[in-house]
């Protein structure tokens, strides 16, 4: 089920051809997952989605890789995306999480998920303490 | 604004302040978070959930604690669950979260819920590689 | 802060004052609070709205008034809908919700919200011994 | 899967057949998916939210039916329901959704995904700029 | 599909075994469904996990068991999570809901979402009348 | 509240003062509203997001601006981004949106509210007369 067609690699239009191409480069693999497959059908969003997904999930910076695989999958189980959780979930364990850092990190989505429950049910007001707008400068 | 009073020093029954009292020795503060003073109205959640709290972001364990906050940071804004992403980013400065660290984790944040979106809205289907209910084996 | 104004007992048009005068016969009382004064910015919506709550939330039927309460609360805490949640707490606590309840509907909520994160995030499947759409029929 | 049965023609009784038939008739089609078939396990649900459903999404009015069934959509992409945005994008089509259409709303809803995520993230304060509350009156 | 394998009876460690046997006992049942078979890949998260749904779901208290399940399936809607609705429906059921009731229950939520739509659209500001939290004291 | 400091104009560095520039030159005016201002502390993020944030809701496009900005308010109520939906109801205002547009506007989220709450209360099976994905070629 999908609401597009996947684009096969002999459908896909030069600009759509072009980023298939960059993601194998930058990837040093064939496979190109569903997810692009379907924003092939806008070439335009394609290629925006590609470039900075490149850009913030392998650049290096502030956080290793493996952290930001972490946080993109708390994202998107708290946002019940079956297929982002999926697939980064599998990149994750592409990029060296193991079993406990697994276990550490569904747990910590887990309380999280109960106590924004609890915070939303009781409509909890927020410490003064917790400001940073006023207390913070550049 | 709340849909419960919160429970001051003086008016904690015993269970309540026995819970107070571990929250202050064990952060070594003597402040005590709105969150807390919400779930003093019902000591048995109380207990239940800073135990579990205490458990999970301070053990040592296999993530630092700091990721764990970024973690906890991620869902909460997916929750949109404003008294905790305040209570946690707190925490996770408290812990030594830079500004280049805290922008990387918005960035993230940022992409996750943009291609939630995107696979949501196309129901893309899930590739059989990222299966991993068949694959893996204890 | 709204996005609308909120429409006074003097500045309701004809339709719009219909509904507040059923809203008040209905409850017994003379206050209307600030969801239906909103609404009122579109009459249509507004009574469209008031009678679907007045048949669901005060007609005899199979679950009693403060079950249903508490079920609008539970939803409404998951959406993170702050005037929602504050509203059916007030309307619960008038129906008769004691302390002891509340706590209990708060640690179900916070379990459903801690296992609704696990199940999402591990993508469990579903046992089909839970599919009643071929088991059931009337 | 589905957590009921879903009603089949010949297993309808009465009230439930009657809105079937006036679904027949509105549409001009035999076809009536499965959200109306697994509604009619309660004939009252079934026939309120059918009369909604015509009310709003059929009848003129100032946004044009197309319009109506994107920001449909929109809403059901942001609660990660599969079933609405396979009917609604299949009713968008049918109402003569463009390719170029559905991904200018693919790409305003992966935006707002994205900013919705950054704004809850990090708390941002409403502009007062921003209150219709006081400053529109009718 | 699944993010981890399933944990058969006879893959299960000790921790784990002892879980899925106490499970059997207090279910007075040999079915163990996914959910824990799929938490046993952390046998702590799994045994934190079992004990507080057997407190919370099966422990006497102020509200009946029937009414603390289809809360949670009310949470477990609004979120999305396709597992969590279909066993916690299959456990109203096993504990007697009535389709009288399964059609209230569908109907509040169904409103819920409604309501939490347009307050969340409209940003209704809380009125005072709702506060609690100075009112109260215990 | 917030988390972070909002940077004003004569603490933006160059990169920031650059993006503050190009927003009040492409909408004309010199208001630069909290959203900006607080995505400053992280001068990559915010211009990555203006830039994204002109090409898609300013450019000429199959989707008149009005009905971009209509879609934007859907997600953001879905979401209960706060900050969302009073910004961009404000654009949508200032873009033309009447109180009749706006008006069915909150009508169809609401239904849509309501429907995606029932069809993921009772997992309905999505017909296979939805799926796009094999039936449709480019």
């Amino acid at each position: 089920m999908a609401t597009v067609h996947l684009v096969g690699d002999d459908e896909a239009g030069s600009d759509a051809a072009a980023v298939f191409a960059d993601i194998r480069k930058t990837r040093n693999s064939d496979f190109i997952n569903n997810f692009w497959r379907a924003l092939a059908v806008d070439p335009v969003l394609l290629k925006r989605t590609w470039e900075e997904v490149k850009a913030i999930m392998t650049a290096p910076g502030a956080l290793d890789p493996l952290t930001r695989e972490m946080i993109y999958i708390a994202v998107s189980a708290a946002n019940g995306c079956a297929y982002c959780v999926h697939s980064h979930t599998a990149s994750a364990r592409a990029k060296g999480m193991t079993d406990a850092q697994y276990g550490e990190l569904l747990s910590v989505v887990a309380l999280a998920g109960k106590t924004n429950h609890i915070a939303n049910a009781m409509q909890i007001p927020i410490d003064p303490e917790f400001d940073a707008g006023a207390a913070r400068s550049r």
